[in-house]
């Protein structure tokens, strides 16, 4: 007989775990299947987590972040190569990975290898390295296989020259210039790293404005920062053709500029990874992008096969998967569900960084929503003086009919640590004067939260 | 005739400056007395300011923030020296004057330079450096006079090697062995600091434990911190006599042990800066440590005369003196007043920084209210792997009735940042659950809240 599951949940990032850890918390049966030969997804093995300890790397190695202090043209460690870079992303992997199998094992769930595929609706196959199969029977099935870059059929993809986002971490040596394809989170974030270490960055999207979902300024003042670190930016711009000459590549622009560099980065666009699980036999398909739809509790047209993640398309974030991953859990086997989608943050792991959560300017002005800004500037606080900082800034937009919060966004050192702070009152209905009435610590960056709020009261008296 | 004011501010530290600002803001006539060559007071030239800039430089410079990564024996300079150390020190107390001094231009404050005394409740002379001698009417009094170290008769202090925490700023260069007398908060932070430059460190107190204020866990967890980076703890211990032997230092105890060291540091209490002021000819006096006491509007026994900050005692933080500052104008001007004390974070700059809100373990059991305690270790978070953190944690304290948070303790890399995301919700009436379901940015240190939440809920389920 076959081994029936509760649960069977497919891939191991962030939604994976999540779900099938609160499948668990509940006595459920669950089995979460991996393909690849560690569990955690792509957010530890090539996405989030190497690209986060690479930054870190960068920051601290290249002296970046204390250049406000020692002025801008110190540099720490003058030859820096990959290997320093690289060192530590190897053991961070390892740490993550180890922290979440004990999760995994702590909760009970199985974790079985190997690649999944729908025999039907209900019947999983497993089929090992070794080309074993196994069939399971899942009452429920959370899809959470992420995604992959997606390599359009006109690049020469050849993993030394021209990469993707996941052969970047396997760059032998740091180039002298860069070119990424693609201003969504994952160019700017790497744009803007590599931009840190003295490398010649070209940033080239077709799109006008790199990413939309953020507030305006907060795009605005990175790009003047970028330019600032001599990142040139190519935006509103597409591409004729991508080609390997000897041992650079030559972008050549519909414009007709042409560009060249020893790297170039694609990561215009992630397509799903849906391949190999047979999902007609289930009686679903995926769209274009290889994704799955999903409606607002996560099922797919088959109501109890459920899907969440980067499957599912924006925003793509380990922290939401996270969260789509327990919600779909929950929904499954009739649990409450609470979650409240506008309070989720999004944080963009650039050199700076940026983070926010609520509504952007652009939003509020085309829902004609009144509100106020109050702007506080990293650099005015005491911390930021002591700190050296030269960047940054935080913003906060009030309602100005009931002057409750709307929006916060942070760019700088530490945003997406201290956007939470502006997190915590908006979900709690906190409004204008608590900022104003609220005692920091001094000397802190959360200062800026005071200082914004009165910005804002000082625009608001008429 | 005598020119008159509103409100004569004492002092131009953060609780002068705020009143005036807020007495200010309404118009009022408003003068701000300061004796030194610079505004700021303590906060900015001996104080908060330099004692967390000194600590930038020894986070930066020593390699200590790094060891983590690079290991226990990480340096990153390894003959530094003080001027490295203060080299920032004076850039930071200028740009901080600088934004203090624009802010009460801006706002019409008149800067008066000089020693003020009582001629009689309502009139101030002010005598300037030249000993010209003006007198002001006042409506209302602010005293803001701060604090200076308390220097006892029997401690033979001279400046080089029996120094007060004044005097530590001025260091020619970095000692070998260092002394600290009182575990206060100022004793701590430099203790704490010296200790990460490879200083052999003792620190004493005559009390059995340290910041009674702090959660006990906290300060356990800095105790052994301290004591695995080398530092003796003499807690418990009185002083018998402190004397110079040459180029040194040697303290002998009651118990009879005897300590000697390159440099002391003297940090066992502060008085208030009360002698100049006269304060009979205005009806007041001042206690043993020189200090003035108000009741809960700040008012002293004179009822238009106020006191705020040092002078007034515990707990003499930058950021708490200047929210009494702004309610003691607040109150002068018949303003509303809606101050939430509980709310008041505490933050110790130490190494690690340490910061708390609402009550401790000690102060529940006391008060005989229930919780329950859920903690998080800054190294289990994913940003704690890719920092390569080895300390730091967050202790929630959640009202086993309400499920109501009561109490946010931090300690490590950041705390005085990290615990206003507690603080908010704290203020807000956040609960347990907020915490579990909220969506943090991943990889943060602020996950740590939705982990120490779910630690607290798994140990009230029974």
């Amino acid at each position: 007989m076959k081994e029936s599951y509760d649960l069977i949940v497919i891939g191991s990032g962030p939604a994976g775990q999540k779900a099938a850890i609160q499948a668990a918390k509940i006595q459920k049966k669950v089995a979460i299947i991996e393909r690849g030969r560690d569990i955690g997804g792509v957010a530890v093995h090539t996405g989030t987590i190497p690209s986060k300890t690479l930054r870190t790397a960068v920051m601290y190695l290249s002296g970046y972040d204390q250049r406000g202090l020692y002025g801008k043209s110190y540099r720490l460690k003058k030859q820096l190569t990959m290997e320093d870079l690289m060192q530590r992303v190897a053991i961070t992997i390892h740490q993550e990975t180890e922290v979440m199998s004990d999760q995994l094992r702590r909760n009970s769930v199985d974790v079985l290898e190997g690649t999944a595929s729908f025999i039907d609706a209900h019947l999983i196959q497993l089929e090992d390295r070794q080309g074993k199969k196994v069939q399971y029977n899942a009452k429920k099935v959370l899809l959470a296989t992420g995604t992959r870059p997606r390599r359009p059929d006109g690049v020469p993809f050849d993993g030394e020259v021209i990469m993707d986002s996941d052969d970047i971490l396997s760059l032998k040596k740091i180039p002298k210039s860069m070119t990424v394809i693609g201003a969504g989170v994952i160019g700017v974030e790497y744009a803007s790293i590599f931009s840190a270490l003295d490398i010649k960055v070209t940033l080239i999207d077709a799109r006008a404005c790199m990413m939309r979902f953020m507030d305006r300024e907060i795009t605005d003042e990175l790009t003047h920062m970028l330019r600032d670190r001599g990142v040139t930016m190519r935006l509103g711009e597409s591409i004729q053709k991508v080609e390997r000459e000897n041992d650079r590549a030559i972008i050549t622009l519909e414009s007709g500029k042409r560009i060249a560099s020893d790297v170039v980065m694609y990561a215009a666009g992630r397509i799903g990874c849906t391949t190999s699980l047979n999902l007609a036999k289930a009686g679903l398909a995926s769209d274009k992008s290889h994704r799955i739809e999903v409606n607002k509790y996560y099922q797919t047209k088959v109501k109890h096969i459920y899907a969440a993640g980067d499957l599912i398309g924006f925003p793509s974030l380990a922290s939401t998967s996270m969260e789509q991953g327990r919600l779909a859990a929950r929904h499954a086997f009739g649990l409450s569900l609470s979650s409240r989608p506008d309070l989720f943050p999004f944080g963009v792991y650039a050199v700076p960084e940026m983070s926010m959560v609520g509504k952007t300017e652009e939003e509020l002005t085309e829902q004609k929503i009144p509100y106020e800004v109050g702007i506080a500037r990293l650099k005015e606080t005491a911390r930021g003086h002591i700190m050296g900082l030269q960047e940054g800034m935080l913003k906060l937009l009030f309602s100005l009919e009931t002057k409750k919060l709307l929006g916060v966004h942070v760019l700088g050192e530490d945003a997406t640590e201290l956007v939470h702070i502006g997190q915590v009152a908006f979900a709690l209905g906190g409004d204008l004067d608590f900022f104003i009435e609220n005692v920091f610590n001094y000397p802190t960056l959360a200062e800026a939260y005071k200082i914004a709020a009165l910005d804002a009261s000082n625009r608001m008296v008429v």
